[in-house]
């Protein structure tokens, strides 16, 4: 209704939160060893691959991007009393143990912590059970002749070798899914560009990866050194004075932010001239943000549903510019 | 004894923790106002001003950097109820308010919060007591015919323009003692360079900065994304498995970290030409990272003080290699 054109985020998580899943989620994170994580993780699949299908079906042709397994696991655990009894009865572990366990997994900085691909890397079988929940849902839905194409993007990568073992572990299990279905679907695997480290690589990495999706939040976090979080606190106060002329989480900071992303755009074109280019955060529903993105050759913008006729608006009114220019 | 010629890093938050210190700091972060904040900083200000004679008067003649508060100030507030009742006694504050305050100081992601200059930008006159204390002390040694020549960094600058106040405030305090002692103190003001956003925007950045101060740690931290408390979860594993040759809190990353030291390095240069350039962290004490900051043509090196022979072999062989090459 309001233009999309494709889903250019679809956040995994939330695909462990609702009903029964958070349970077999916390379960998995409980687990003592990789076959606890394995039962846990086969409960998970079916789920997973039942609301890719039905995403796929709608879209139905228009392009899925769906992100790996992004927050760090504290996140999915109980806090109330209730709900860890629930857990340790479920696992067979004391209030305890999952409370002490809890405590473990707690991070002194969780936005710079074990999140992102580090969860795939440290647990490949997570990345594999939605890599075939993608997959298998994909398959069943090309044998039904929905047009499908899964653009599987690997969050938070710091460092080509990152990609290059997520992806070995997307593509091993393609191919089984492929083989076991008799059919062969057609999708690409690529990454955030969300960390310094990643703009600045950004020419070994797109050797990996067939799309760059920069990540404008973390990657303005990351740049200033700056949480969204706690900002608050003195932020606003920054911006009344000053100091920034503008909130950077509101509108992209093209001096440093904007830099890392043409570097990146630059590199990751200079090993892959066809690499497909685009931001997805919040910046994607601001005006000027919109209109740096067109400037620096990105070719899609993603963001909340609300913000796609701003987005659109802004998208049309660069490429005007541009053509306003040329005469 | 180790052959050290200076004092690279003078954290000045240990001055902030000793004895009675941490008790007047407490009451300076628990003040309602800013006349309740100036109450407990008077009451620093000769203590800090002490410090900072002793050390001036031993180093004489060797440079002594100076960084202002960095931490969070939730690092300063107590935690065992005994000093908790303490510290409401003292305030006027009921447990309870001291509690709340101090919850209300808690971040989701300390390292990315309010701390550095956001300190200094949010209290000037924290900022302006720091300086009157390292002025005072620098006043009184030059009357004594002491060789002073203090080095004031500013940390965790993301923008020139935090730079820009905080030095405003260095300055018209400087003025200020001078005309008070009748002497000059020769000294200068520099930053940290921490941030990905601060190598970026170096060129502007040394129009307010006589020196940078490369802060390896924290710039280690924000271009990987990769928080140091919490890396231990994974970190190990990376390095093990080859996913990351060398574990980058240890050996500097030339690729990313090293890059942006680099970029910092030329325009910096570009704005100032003899702009002062260093590095302080722990790769200071690294032979691989020496070697590295040599061949960037930085000019210092800071480090712990049991690294400095470490730091002057390497040194002298990236000089040495030098030489070699040159033949």
């Amino acid at each position: 209704e309001l233009g999309a054109e494709g889903i250019g985020l679809c956040r995994t998580e939330h695909m462990f939160f609702e009903g029964d899943r958070i349970q077999a989620m916390r379960e998995m994170i409980m687990a003592a060893n990789s076959a606890e994580r394995s039962v846990a993780l086969d409960r998970l699949l079916p789920m997973q691959q039942e609301d890719f299908e039905g995403i796929f079906r709608v879209m139905d042709g228009f392009p899925v991007t769906i992100r790996t397994l992004d927050p760090p696991l504290h996140e999915f655990l109980p806090h109330t009393e209730h709900d860890i009894e629930t857990l340790a009865h479920a696992t067979g572990m004391t209030v305890e143990q999952v409370q002490n366990k809890t405590a473990a997994l707690r991070e002194a900085n969780p936005m710079l912590g074990h999140r992102g691909c580090r969860l795939g890397i440290s647990y490949p079988e997570i990345t594999a059970m939605q890599a075939r929940a993608i997959f298998n849902a994909a398959a069943r839905c090309v044998q039904d002749g929905v047009v499908v194409h899964p653009e599987i993007m690997i969050p938070l990568v710091a460092d080509v070798e990152e990609l290059r073992r997520q992806r070995e572990v997307v593509d091993t299990v393609a191919k089984q899914v492929f083989a076991e279905h008799g059919v062969v679907v057609d999708y690409s695997v690529g990454t955030m560009i969300e960390l310094p480290r990643a703009a600045l690589t950004a020419a070994q990495i797109a050797e990996q990866a067939e799309f760059f999706s920069f990540g404008t939040n973390d990657l303005t976090q990351t740049t200033f050194g700056l949480s969204r979080d706690d900002a608050g606190r003195f932020l606003p106060m920054y911006v009344e004075n000053g100091i920034l002329p503008v909130d950077p989480f509101v509108t992209l900071d093209q001096v440093g932010v904007g830099e890392l992303i043409e570097i990146a755009t630059e590199r990751g074109r200079s090993t892959r001239p066809d690499i497909k280019l685009g931001i997805c955060g919040e910046h994607g529903g601001d005006p000027a943000s919109v209109r740096f993105c067109h400037q620096a050759g990105l070719n899609y913008v993603s963001c909340s549903p609300f913000r796609v006729p701003v987005a659109r608006l802004a998208a049309a009114q660069a490429a005007l510019g541009d053509t306003e220019r040329d005469k």
